[in-house]
């Protein structure tokens, strides 16, 4: 879609911190994230939420959430992590384009699922580092 | 396993307020909601977590979520809902069977993603109303 911001970035009109891409999905770092290395999964083709999402294109999409979370937990590494994904204004959705938050956990560490304001250099090295091949 | 009381309520040893259930997959409210019609979807084989879960099962299950969330959104109504799904005990993951919570959202109510002793007695007419057929 010509106004999603989520479309921009798998175009490459927006920049991201990748981390992960195939032909139908991309996963890139939040740049205002939860918790260390907090990454979103998007598919390439526009869905709004979950509920407009196609059963082929969510089986692909939350096996490439399960394979890029693998990854996270050990080249992080991590403790744990939770999978979110919002629907709707109610439920905090910002962006209107399907995406799943992968947000790393680590002992002794809360998390309260509120975005901090990322730094760009500190972003772009933590993203070369994790970045799957 | 033995030991886990999701696969208990699977098996009817242990009793829940069930939403859905098909030879798959079973959904039952949470008994410590996060918000009111909070759901647990769960799958029947025994998977730890993400991690564990094969793709066709992760396939079959997020098809569940996404069929039980909007079935949820119209019978409770909501306005939205999250999904959430725990990983690790530092994710916050408290039984060691795969999760997917379902978080029906309000137009102007916050929702802490925090639990709240449910009533038995309410839980139980809440799923008597939402059950699918």
């Amino acid at each position: 879609m010509s106004d999603c911001i989520f479309c921009k970035i798998v175009e490459g009109t927006i920049p991201s911190f990748k981390v992960y891409e195939d032909d139908k999905v991309l996963a890139y770092l939040d740049i205002n994230p939860f918790s260390p290395g907090h990454t979103l999964v998007i598919p390439k083709v526009h869905a709004a939420n979950l509920l407009e999402c196609g059963d082929e294109g969510l089986g692909t999409l939350i096996a490439a959430v399960r394979k890029v979370a693998a990854h996270l937990k050990t080249a992080l590494p991590c403790d744990g992590f939770n999978i979110l994904q919002n629907n709707g204004e109610a439920a905090g959705q910002t962006v209107r384009h399907i995406h799943f938050h992968i947000i790393p956990r680590y002992e002794g560490g809360g998390c309260e699922f509120a975005p901090h304001q990322g730094d760009m250099a500190e972003l772009a090295a933590l993203a070369e580092r994790v970045r799957m091949a």
